[in-house]
């Protein structure tokens, strides 16, 4: 059986910097940008916990406002459109397409799964020159609980008829990698600058990009 | 039946800027606390939403690890035992001990309810003078679910022998108002400076601390 590999979005193949400019005219700091992404998490966690699912747009959206709530600002009234545009347009990280055909040219099945609704991870893809390159486009919201959420990883094994002993979920995000060792597949956590790993929760390997492709190939 | 309250501690009670010297010295930048309390709960939601519960002292330190890699900094390693210990010894807001005395006055049973060990919590209250002012003090490590976890409210509602519909969780906490709410117990948000509520699950009430506690004795 070919190694499957699932592969996470935002920002572990696609730069969501490019967002920057919205929230530096917004807020005045494009620091407010990771911010923002943070407040999007902690929603999207706590909503999981609850079982009071919400699509990760939805989320977004309420995040803008929880992220205005505590700066003390006020929200733009035309932010939240440009976030979800610009999300659509996002480029790919400068390492990505390769690791992407390393990965293909190596035999592996590749997966997108992700938290955002289809149709916005399709765009995005599309956008960025990377469609091609997968075998599936998978979103947590088919199954309408979002990564960490084990049903997001079971969801990705049943959809490329995959065992989770043979598959990869690949991120940049410690808290993925967490709930993919939790669903029991092998785990690689891909160095972004500002991201970090559960330390509680290691992946099996992790560094960049092109080299976890490689090591994940080696088998 | 008297009205139950049920009060979160870190932040809605006690003020975390304490600890701010801590991250000064380790990281130069006392922005960098309010960041590891994020950290801190992304941990937490995350283990909550994977079921693999560990006690919130061991959050804190692994936040303090995150931390350190999303800044790229090394922590100090004397941060951790730093941080324990005043976590310990925070002391409250202006506005706590005035509030806490007129809920009690108006007949309300208190019952501290936070993620923290109960002898952290013990500790925190003895400290910050407001020990006898509770009729209970209760931790979501008792039942090995954290806040917002359904266990964890259903544990307070259980120790105090109260019904959700008379009962009211009081938190500085969007994520927590989310909690109580879908557990079936009127909230209140306590406005602090840098806390937000979430748009997509608002409290009952809002307001300060003050404020709040007199709606609540209204009824």
């Amino acid at each position: 059986m070919p190694t499957t590999v699932f592969l996470d979005v935002n920002e572990t193949l696609l730069d969501l910097s490019a967002l920057d400019p919205h929230f530096t005219a917004a807020f005045g700091d494009a620091q407010t940008r990771p911010k923002w992404f943070a407040e999007l998490l902690q929603l999207a966690l706590t909503h999981t916990v609850t079982g009071d699912y919400r699509d990760f747009s939805v989320l977004g959206e309420a995040a803008l406002h929880a992220l205005g709530q505590k700066l003390g600002q006020p929200v733009p009234a035309d932010l939240p459109n440009q976030v979800r545009a610009t999300m659509r347009q996002l480029p790919p990280h400068p390492d990505t397409h390769a690791a992407l055909e390393r990965l293909r040219g190596g035999g592996a099945a590749l997966y997108a799964l992700t938290n955002n609704p289809l149709p916005v991870v399709q765009a995005q893809l599309e956008h960025a020159g990377l469609g091609d390159l997968f075998t599936g486009v998978l979103s947590a919201d088919t199954v309408q609980t979002l990564k960490p959420g084990r049903a997001a990883y079971l969801h990705g094994l049943q959809a490329a008829g995959a065992d989770a002993a043979d598959s990869w979920l690949v991120a940049a995000h410690g808290w993925d990698i967490t709930g993919a060792r939790a669903a029991g597949l092998r785990t690689a956590f891909v160095t972004r600058p500002g991201q970090a790993q559960n330390s509680l929760a290691p992946a099996d390997v992790s560094g960049p990009l092109a080299e976890v492709a490689g090591t994940i190939l080696a088998g």
